[in-house]
């Protein structure tokens, strides 16, 4: 066995005995950073401080806070990230900011792996403006050639949360700036699981998520990126008074905050986004690079066991790791139940319909230990077909 | 003293020693039942249970379980309501709802004494449709008057922030559905103060805040309702996933989910969304009308005692406990400096430029031995001039 420099941060989380837990691709698992602040806003600040907490326990600049601990991981510059609100919610700010600055064009150009709720968003826009913007959906491998002058929006997750496969960032963002279109990148599967580049590809907004690769916790607030110079230019849709140049002016007509602090827009969940921010100190000198690299010696590890003894699943990620995120699928028709029966013996991943068995490998509490209990049990459940038949379809899972 | 019928829900609440709470109204207090909740979904769910918990712990119906319980308190239908988002955020979902509905016409009435992000959002609003619609801003004694058949939506506040002052809602609301307009009230300083009738008022659109008198948490999930025979006619203007008819079936396009539950957008913060939800423990048995009594006993005896000893502050909040919310407010010159150092001597309540000292009272755990402290207390401080210069503005509170 190399030695583990992950050793550290598996000392942060609490993980359930005998669990080996592949799912932090849907929720993170628990940093115990986390547990014991949420604690200490409870008991010390709610209940101890209650309204003075919002300054005494800088509640007020948690957003802030938060965005640039995220950024760091995603190669955003300071004060390009605010951290809040969903993923989703985030999407339609990046969006109809993004359309404006892209006018008079009218195609938002996705690919059919985007996660539905992108799309979905997408579509609600389009609706709500009325002004002919239309969603263009093509395959993933057809996002580069079909970039070209109407397109006003280039709008991609980095990593399709069924496979894996991970679009090339810095090629798309600089072919779609050649074209003239605007970008904004997903980074649901993308912020801790591997280096981002958000400044060095030039992106102009980015989005993402704070409950599975940051173990932000269930529904943890997500993140915005807009590019420094263009936040001056944003006119925030979603102009709430926490995106006021003076909230607490109570002025009655609204005025932008600085830069990316506008696109706050209500009071924050403080519960959980303090979860969030602890969660972050597990990323504290943690080389984003170290993680990749080891990411990806787990993965690989794990294909290879399975592909050596499970000729029955067939791997459905790209081959090359550098077109992967940080997690493996592989698709076998009876991927639902077989799920069903590794997590019932403690290995917990999950399964996309119709036939996709998904497994997230992070390197901060899953080690080769966790990989080859992981194959094993896979291996002798499907080699022995062990499971049930399915008696409901899978409505068991939030990525 | 007469006998306290609320003696059981001050006993729920845990509140600092020497600390007389009278900011409810912006934050407030942790009830024991919220602490313990969290812990459990720290320790036993996300700790243990991991992603499994959004089935096990009842996770994914979270936000309609507590749009019930918070309907329940607001005189709304089961089924009409969905906690999730802030307040802003559930007011863009039901203003664009809302101005949907009423086309052709074009103006937004409200009044000056709303609440700033309320204008702010509906000012976004505007903005971004670019189709001609406007922000009317009357007084707020003028909302009645100025409501004619140009009006397409009556958005008002029920309590000013700041006076208490509180509107008809059943008088405004007939008279803004005689004009035919579409009617949304602000029930953020309203919901667990006192007894609200949306379905009895005919109100169509309704949102507020998880965090003040429903004692949720700093920055608890926010609601919103929609009258149930017009649910089916709302398209989503944010239409993400968990708004979808079926979340997890993963469709390419979007059809919204059944009822209210269309309004759901994005993966809800649990661990806040967890805190709200027993908090509404403290509800359970209480009678909205006993519990509203109570508040008027409480904030009469206040104004009693400040206006017999006090005469340098004038009461800024109507006369009239009917005309009232559940604080009273006064107009003192040197108000922030006197209210700094009332919360010094362990009384809290808050102030609003330029000259408004705030008192939150409700029953749920302020009695009248606190309204006794609390006005000796203010009296002293007053009589003997006893604070300090103010050295900078009020950048202190939210609301």
């Amino acid at each position: 066995m190399i030695d583990d420099p992950f050793e550290r941060t598996r000392a942060m989380f609490d993980l359930p005995k005998g669990v080996v837990y592949l799912d932090g691709n849907s929720l993170g698992a628990m940093p115990k950073s986390a547990r014991e602040r949420v604690r200490r806003e409870l008991d010390e600040c709610w209940g101890r401080e209650l309204i003075r907490a919002w300054n005494t326990a800088g509640w007020i600049d948690l957003p802030s806070r938060v965005g640039d601990r995220i950024g760091a991981l995603v190669g955003a510059r300071k004060g390009s990230v605010i951290a809040g609100d969903s993923t989703s919610i985030n999407l339609f700010k990046a969006l109809t900011a993004a359309l404006e600055l892209a006018q008079p064009r009218k195609v938002i150009l996705s690919d059919s792996g985007n996660f539905p709720t992108d799309l979905y968003v997408a579509e609600g826009v389009c609706r709500l403006l009325g002004r002919g913007h239309q969603l263009k959906l093509v395959d993933p491998e057809a996002a580069e050639s079909a970039l070209d002058e109407r397109v006003a929006v280039l709008m991609l997750t980095e990593v399709d949360y069924r496979t894996g496969r991970r679009h090339d960032m810095r090629l798309l963002t600089g072919k779609a700036k050649a074209c003239g279109a605007v970008t904004i990148w997903d980074l649901a599967h993308s912020a801790g699981a591997f280096p981002v580049d958000l400044a060095g590809c030039d992106v102009d907004f980015a989005v993402g998520c704070g409950y599975k690769y940051l173990n932000g916790g269930p529904g943890a607030p997500a993140f915005v990126y807009v590019r420094p110079d263009l936040q001056a230019r944003v006119a925030p849709a979603l102009s709430g008074w926490m995106g006021h140049a003076a909230p607490f002016a109570f002025e009655p007509s609204y005025r932008p905050g600085q830069g990316v602090e506008r696109l706050r827009v209500g009071t924050p969940p403080v519960l959980s986004m303090a979860a969030l921010d602890a969660a972050m100190d597990v990323f504290d000198g943690v080389d984003m690079l170290v993680l990749w690299e080891r990411s990806i010696a787990l993965s690989e590890d794990f294909i290879r066991r399975i592909e050596a003894d499970c000729p029955e699943l067939q791997l459905a990620s790209p081959r090359d790791p550098a077109r992967r995120g940080s997690q493996v699928s592989f698709r076998f028709a009876e991927g639902y139940a077989a799920m069903q029966a590794l997590i019932a013996r403690g290995v917990i991943g999950d399964f996309r319909a119709p036939d996709v068995m998904r497994f997230g490998f992070t390197p901060l509490y899953i080690g080769f230990t966790e990989v080859e209990t992981a194959a094993g049990a896979l291996i002798e459940i499907v080699r022995r077909g062990l499971w049930d038949r399915p008696e409901h379809h899978a409505r068991n899972k939030v990525t």
